[in-house]
């Protein structure tokens, strides 16, 4: 039993500040660098690399929309070539920064609405994963289980590895509540931590109809916009970790 | 006798066509290409770099201020620090795309007003070199021959590459006549592909005064925002062949 | 019979130049003058309205999409206020330029895919149709005939103005064909203009299946971006003219 | 006995909060409102509008360099003709939105390193006066008393209004002491109040070096970056209430 802990880092800009990496840091064993097209900047690349490898932390590319006035959260529709080519330079961006800090980059996770469009558009997910691959065989693509995304990984060779979240509700066929739902986030920081256990230890979790899904997730993504998110983050690393749970970065021995 | 020929190029911007990138990779031996800061985007980018690989032109990457509305060319006081986490970036971001493409990074020229304040500036100069170094210590530095920035690559151990403006006046001490005098651009044809011809073979270079300078480049500049500027490296190529100069990549065998 | 003539201008943006605004403004009678967003930057908008006011044609503002590498083209999933608040932004930039010219702004038309999305998203185009209003009454609004944005206009009180595309064919409910259709732009001059002058002169245009459709435009399109669009302009003028037809800027007495 | 109290507000950007507004928008009297080129954006802004109208609060341009990465805070070597020009969109934009919401713009204040350049530049101080000129005779021109950019903004007739800083030391000659030097800024909140009430009460300050100066500001300014501004903006307005200052915008009656 082992389990990955994600969370999206390195979003702030320039003069302004978001998120909570230093508290991150200390619980996560993957992080997602934004790269400067929906967040981020070369300056706060770098230091959160440098940081990311202090902790540990295994590091990965980001990649979103380039819509900092959007934060990436807005679809935009954009052309397979256009997303294969920014997807390209953003991994790129991203990898040769941290190579020059002596991290090898571990995997890719799409950001916010590219990732959402992603999960269902077969063309944009085959434009991500040929950009993943064009880069290196190597680099791991992140994912939703049965997602688009996961199948172009795979028709692409890349290793996938399927993602959770503790905080969302499941339909009874394994996709998550919309957000435009009532229920659709889970607010109770101990609800969290135990459907983050279930499903690292039993592979299930609970979805919003009552059915009990099966789910076996390699990583499971801590939401690094919600208050509190590094508490939380802590809270989920100790709760696995007395379940007996390894919690180690995906691409770790 | 040998001599590279490098021009700028990868400029174009999404809807925004600029320079004479098919025509330039025709005659030049070194391509500086836009990391889409100053100019470019990751499509340009990368066709780009696919057009200087089908033609063997080796790829340097072209960093400059993040600055597209004024194309790079405003100076703007940044940070070292600054100054060599956005060069790292760029550098990165220009690499990896062509790695992609299966071609290994020869240089970095910075572009614009970074390369100007650079040749004057130990602190920035020294910020470039050390984003370069980090990045690989088989980059290559192109710049101004007795400028700060091949100082400090030199320090960090690069390879220096001296470079020569064919279309540009000197003053007596070797520095170029600022654009603001009289006489700084040279816009006869033949005037500057004989100068190019006397720089690669001879080694010297008349300035304004009368002068004759001792100037050994490794590379010359075919400045690519000039009317017919792939016209001009055509004719200084076929020059430079007829006076029994190679025109080489300055990284090639 | 009159007919206004409206183009899009002003789209250059630093170094980088587009479109054929100085041949255009000779002969159409309203520019769409582009605010930043999509294209444009604050010297073009400036010169761009000084040209506008040497030729007495009339100034509008064209927002877009905050997405210029994209040059507005792609649609953004935006909300509704962030659609009003950028549009009214737009809006106030270029009628505060105009006005420090001695120029009143005429008419607002959306640019690119944020009008094609107006056309049918009644939800964006009153957010469009708040924008202007909350800027003046007295503003027009451009677009196509039985468009939601002209009914938000006129639900916003305002002067909507109906618009026709020579060059485009139609469908026969009055829609444009969509340019992945084959015959969608119609690129023989001759045939663009004879379409002009009948949709001025009888009201009607012949469909892509031969229907006769009524069509009462009051001022017709002249793409800037196709090659040729001044002289395409010029002849429009000049045919329009020797069919009896006035062209004047639809705000003109 | 009269005095104005001003701070920068207005500059969130997108999903990035930054700032004290609302705090401060219930003790100042004059607000500087960002354009969206070195920090705000269109949604940002006609909040902040509308928060200003809702306190009472005036409302200015505050238009700074087009470098979001920056904030703002770093020179860039632009052309008069292009601060103009940037200049005067910037203000379009922000008194457009003002108009919309049926507020009438009263001053404009350059921002950052536009407004430090501005103090002794004098071709960029006259760009920046022309542009508010152009825009409207009636709008009032804020900066340090003896600078290059109140002397332009005299030369264009505009009503120039004297500024100081209560938590900055000063040299003997009436300049700000730089950054860079120890005991720049005042730290210590009782400190700074009491140099406030001085100044606006006996109309002096003591400088670095123990000399008096006399110093007439009409407005003081908040610095809103400082932890705490909110709070120092309350302790200002009750002291200067206290000691029988009325605290009232600079154009207000």
């Amino acid at each position: 039993m082992r389990i990955d802990l994600n969370a999206d880092v390195g979003e702030s800009f320039g003069a302004y500040a978001i998120g909570h990496d230093p508290g991150l840091m200390t619980s996560i064993t993957s992080a997602n660098v934004a790269a400067g097209f929906h967040a981020g900047d070369p300056s706060v690349l770098r230091s959160t690399i440098r940081l990311a490898k202090a902790h540990g932390v295994a590091v990965g590319a980001h990649p979103g929309f380039p819509d900092l006035a959007g934060f990436g959260r807005r679809d935009m529709k954009v052309s397979p070539r256009e997303a294969e080519d920014f997807v390209l330079y953003q991994i790129a961006a991203v990898a040769g920064v941290a190579a020059a800090e002596g991290v090898t980059l571990q995997h890719v996770k799409p950001h916010g609405a590219l990732f959402n469009m992603a999960m269902r558009d077969a063309d944009l997910a085959s434009a991500i994963a040929r950009a993943t691959a064009a880069f290196s065989p190597d680099l791991m693509l992140f994912g939703l289980p049965d997602s688009e995304l996961l199948q172009a990984g795979r028709a692409e060779r890349l290793r996938v590895v399927a993602e959770a979240f503790a905080d969302r509700a499941y339909e009874a066929d394994g996709s998550l509540v919309s957000r435009s739902k009532s229920g659709a986030v889970i607010h109770d920081v101990s609800a969290v931590v135990a459907r983050a256990v279930r499903m690292a230890k039993d592979g299930t979790v609970t979805a919003i109809d009552g059915t009990v899904l099966k789910l076996r997730p390699d990583t499971i993504c801590v939401h690094s916009d919600t208050p509190g998110a590094d508490d939380l983050a802590a809270r989920l690393r100790a709760a696995l970790g007395d379940a007996g749970v390894s919690v180690r970065a995906i691409g770790a021995a």
